[in-house]
């Protein structure tokens, strides 16, 4: 059978083919300039079939790169004045990357490699988190936002790299709780607490 | 000419040869079991070379993965009771990443890349930090003091992440100083503040 040329039908294959498109274009143009319409065009699909798989661009993005965002995290994120709640946000941190089929850290491995290969991939990565994993709370002055949230992600990803990545004792091995009940005050502190201005 | 097989001589591909050699057993066989002399082997040098060019295992694996190791700043690391220098550690932690001829951060990349692409390039580095850059102060419970750096660890190659890969802003562009002043905090009360016990 000789396949026609142009637009991909709809099939095993489609899903795929749409991911590796985006993977792509999110590395070339960035998540701030890809499209959905870009995507189905690059991945020879009609645009229908790329909403009717992902629905929006934050979903394409979080599965492209396999990354397992917990709406619940993005909450605590990006909200403020309710007391603390950094216990929360490590365990539900952690959480993400630990269920699932895989094997725990799996996933964070895949968006480490990928952003440390790639300065483009990077900076989509960079986009999709400013703009939808952390949301700016109301009576938030900007700067200080962008510094709080710039320290708690540092945290985060170094608590994930030393459990998964360089697996260093007792982070590695110890309870999410317990990881939580060590971080979880540090994650406050970056939050909501005093800090020396920027 | 006809090359005779057998030992490589001396020469500007010699040290390159070494360095090839030493990322292969470091990555197969750990730090702790990986001799100057095995690499001296799988190059096919001269082990008086290999002590010439590097002097001791620390400083071939250091070279092997572009590390630089301030030891100043590990001095720092392993000594309790001092008061109060988070702000020192950050500050040099994130001096040895940019200073030499290469881009700030580009060792940092290098590292990374390594060890998320290899759990024994990991398993390496994880040894060679537990025993050249983290010694045990005298006088510090065991276990305590694993779960003290294991956390310090965590905040400072979360820094480096935000600031070298992900380049989240306002970590992108802070002057050290300026860095260490927000984070050196942190790495004081995960050395040596009020913890919940493990």
């Amino acid at each position: 059978m000789i396949r026609r040329p142009g637009r991909r039908p709809a099939g095993s294959n489609t899903r795929e083919a749409i991911v590796a498109a985006a993977g792509r274009l999110f590395a070339e143009a960035g998540y701030d300039a890809t499209t959905l319409r870009a995507v189905a065009r690059a991945a020879e699909v009609d645009p229908a079939l790329v909403y009717h798989y992902f629905g929006d661009k934050p979903a394409l993005f979080v599965a492209t790169f396999h990354l397992p965002v917990d709406p619940r995290m993005v909450k605590l994120l990006s909200t403020t004045g309710e007391g603390p709640h950094g216990e929360r946000v490590v365990e539900r941190f952690l959480a993400q990357w630990e269920t699932g089929p895989d094997a725990p850290g799996t996933a964070f491995r895949t968006v480490v490699q990928a952003m440390a290969s790639s300065d483009d991939i990077a900076r989509s990565f960079r986009e999709f988190l400013t703009e939808r994993v952390w949301g700016q709370p109301e009576g938030v002055d900007a700067d200080e936002w962008l510094r709080r949230r710039a320290l708690v992600s540092s945290q985060l990803v170094g608590v994930a790299w030393a459990r998964y990545i360089l697996r260093l004792e007792p982070l590695a091995s110890a309870s999410r709780a317990q990881v939580a009940q060590w971080v979880g005050p540090v994650i406050d502190r970056y939050r909501s607490g005093e800090q020396e201005p920027g």
